[in-house]
């Protein structure tokens, strides 16, 4: 594996694990709000053809590191999914029984 | 241009213009709580790394579109940080003159 493998590899390390900061805050703060989901969609696209790419040219860094992140990508879409209830958590007027006026 | 380079625009198209949507959605809110700045960190030291590595190849879909995403970047992280006094709004205690109780 020459320089520039090994240089790919990183770059590729490094443009796929960004989305581990974001998944490790949306599982600490369980809510995703201001967090678009389509960036994600638009970013798994551009994932599957960089990998499309790189196996056409036998780029062996671009492939593996798409493929890394195209996993974590659905992992992140999954908890936006999972914690898309939270959108209007805190105001609670229709069901919360301790809300200040009567609801009549 | 052949085949190849056209695809890896593409693909560079779609990683780098996936934080449009993220941006357009934090100039709508007006804040980025749930957003990791480490995120936006990471990525441009990756966009970076594949800027190095495009030009030590001559790959020129690799050094555009990641030179275009580095920008994109760099506005996101700008915003984020613009909207950072937003992450306790709401909550008020300490300022709000009509907070339930006698601040003594």
């Amino acid at each position: 594996m020459g320089f520039l493998d090994i240089l790919g590899i990183l770059a590729g390390l490094f443009t796929s694990s960004s989305i581990i900061p974001q998944i490790t805050k949306t599982i600490k703060r369980k809510k995703a709000n201001d967090v678009s989901i389509f960036m994600f969609v638009v970013l798994s696209t551009g994932n599957a053809l960089w990998i499309y790419y790189g196996a056409e040219k036998s780029d062996m860094p671009i492939i593996a590191t798409n493929l890394l992140a195209l996993g974590l990508n659905v992992v992140m879409m999954v908890l936006k999914f999972r914690f898309r209830e939270k959108e209007n958590a805190g105001t609670g007027y229709k069901y919360d029984n301790n809300a200040g006026g009567n609801i009549w």
